[in-house]
């Protein structure tokens, strides 16, 4: 495995000031919390160093306007370039993170008691979002067919139609499953939507983190129709790495949508990104795009590699290669596990992945693996895991 | 007039990013929006090169916890240092900015149609939070006794027991008239919110910087009946000039309180500062105090020639030295004004004052001054403004 340009040596990982490397002890490895063990990209770099340099802390002139407006303009190009999405950036909302648009959106399109569709497993505050609202979460599985982790058409379509429902949480390429949803899926969804009224909110933050033939469709560009319904959250902190610096969007598919959430979270209520999140933002959707195709192709090595290991050496775990994401949802079901598929792999191989329960309450025997790593961290990983799952098969063999 | 090591020249403040040095003609000298001219703390400095380096961008792991934790215990520690005020950290909101904070309390305390008493001149976001919120401004204004200026104590009262008042946004070191209130006139804004079941929202962002005898007093440290409806806010962003970081607190006088609040804006959809806008702060509340005292030393120095010069050269301007924030307001309604002051002095004196109207409806004939900058600077500017106020006299004489 040769080493890349971006790969940091793991004594400087050890040495940040960052919880995916601090949480757990020295002799575990973290595969957990969903951010990548690699250097910056350059341009995001340097317009950090050139803000540090000027001490340039002060309200920010920027092209366009202030940082709101610059942040607008780049995402309608990234957009464009992307996904030959036009976009209006009247329609932008700066945005701190994921979380905050899901609180928001789901305080500004729902009332208390009504029913939010979430594809379960899901992202935990997700979860969060819809039960500290008081709103109900109806539970749409995401079920492996043997190829992949599908809905079920059917069921989309009855919870859909049950009266108190009023959104669905679509997250896509979707947290933990690494689906990306292909045109006719999202179709279904929209058609659901339109059927019964229902907002979309879709969280698209992994939609540069796409492999081999999948495409990423951003859902409100399927139509006009389904658009004007969505509420899209997109960012840079997953494939450029920043989440600490705390800075997306959140675009309203239309006028009125927008209108109709600001009537109930008034537009600075949401306060503002810092202006260094927005500088890199602007400075990773304009110009990263060459380290990003790096890290892409690294991603798609890494995620060959671990998924031809399970395959191969730890049959018990069932898996599916991502088309999209550095995650991978992991079926340990059929491994002798005495509590938690997350403690097995705690405690016995020195891992820390995330615990499936998170996302699923039924899911505690599943783990998520994040393979944003080097080659040389993952081939230790692998090489953790088989022993440790070779040993337990060893001691005590499968029911 | 001596140099400071803070000072920064001009032709870096004028090629750097930041609107008070673009928005106007590079012939006008700003003295508007309020930040300084004055390079970072060193703390802050390091603080921020050291991510730099590490390019640690990812889920922040701090003393304490993540980055809310670090922050709250940094108010803690900072409120106790500068005011003997003990503060419980689970009561710490962190924040964007002031307007942020306002915004959310006005929407979380009160109802559309409901009364917001509002000291008159004041911030414009004030303003835009009552009125976009659709509460009713209640106007108190601050009236030039010839010493300084005041709120009227029984016209406190009146609007305090009016049936639809629920809150008071109080400025405290106000801005912009920067007054810093004494013992007496907070307990009598106390009085009026507890007879009448109001909630004080204070403003504090101006409490570092502080003249002469001058004390600031943290309303909630009045009594404990005033703290129970009390949300204060507070933030590094004047004082150590960063607001471009957006990062601030709001905290609340009570867990009750609190839990009022939460029941309308839940935690999340506020969002969440960036870590490089946290650690920042964290090192100017924890290491920054030398910095600001030399910096406090040099405003109080402009502060008295400023306002020297205006008693001495030009008298037909009303002015009173403020006791804290870097802020004058000037009534300038005995100049022969054709409109604007705001007008007068950018026309006629290439000062980029802020607009009087923008802080009181019926301020046209006043302009706000931020003194914030270097001694060559102030001289610039106050040369021009004697010149431009002696020919105006000599070419239109009052009437």
């Amino acid at each position: 495995m040769t080493a890349n340009s971006f790969d940091l040596p793991i004594d400087l990982l050890r040495s940040r000031q960052n919880v995916k490397w601090t949480k757990y002890g020295r002799d575990v490895l973290p595969a957990w919390v969903a951010e990548m063990d690699f250097a910056i990209a350059h341009p995001i770099r340097r317009t950090l160093e050139r803000s540090i340099a000027d001490q340039d802390y002060g309200y920010p002139d920027r092209p366009g306007g202030g940082g709101d407006a610059y942040l607008a303009t780049a995402f309608q190009s990234r957009m464009k370039d992307r996904f030959n999405w036009d976009i209006d950036t009247s329609l932008v909302q700066p945005l701190a993170d994921l979380v905050q648009g899901t609180f928001s959106a789901i305080l500004a399109m729902s009332d208390p008691g009504d029913g939010v569709i979430l594809q379960l497993p899901a992202y935990p505050p997700f979860h969060e979002a819809i039960h500290s609202t008081d709103r109900v979460l109806v539970p749409l599985m995401m079920r492996d067919d043997g190829q992949r982790h599908v809905m079920d058409a059917a069921e989309l379509a009855r919870h859909a139609a049950a009266p108190r429902t009023k959104m669905i949480l679509l997250c896509n390429p979707q947290n933990p499953t690494g689906r990306v949803f292909g045109r006719d899926e999202l179709e279904a969804i929209g058609r659901a939507a339109i059927e019964n009224d229902l907002i979309i909110l879709s969280d698209e933050i992994h939609a540069d983190l796409i492999y081999g033939d999948a495409v990423h469709i951003p859902i409100a560009t399927i139509s006009p129709e389904i658009a004007a319904r969505t509420i899209t959250i997109n960012s840079p902190t997953k494939s450029f790495n920043i989440p600490g610096l705390r800075c997306g969007v959140m675009y309203f598919g239309s006028a009125a949508l927008r209108e109709r959430f600001h009537k109930r979270v008034p537009k600075r209520v949401l306060g503002s990104p810092g202006i260094l999140g927005i500088d890199a933002t602007v400075a990773a959707w304009n110009d990263g795009q060459p380290w990003l195709d790096d890290v892409v192709t690294h991603l798609q090595a890494m995620r060959d590699k671990v998924f031809a290991t399970i395959a191969s050496e730890m049959p018990q775990i069932r898996a599916r290669a991502p088309e999209g994401t550095y995650l991978g949802w992991l079926d340990c079901s059929q491994l002798p596990l005495a509590g938690s598929a997350f403690d097995f792999f705690h405690d016995r191989a020195k891992i820390a992945f995330s615990a499936g329960e998170a996302f699923d309450p039924t899911g505690a025997k599943f783990v998520r693996f994040n393979f944003a790593t080097s080659g040389r961290i993952i081939d230790q990983i692998l090489g953790r895991m088989v022993d440790a799952v070779k040993q337990s098969n060893a001691v005590r063999p499968r029911a």
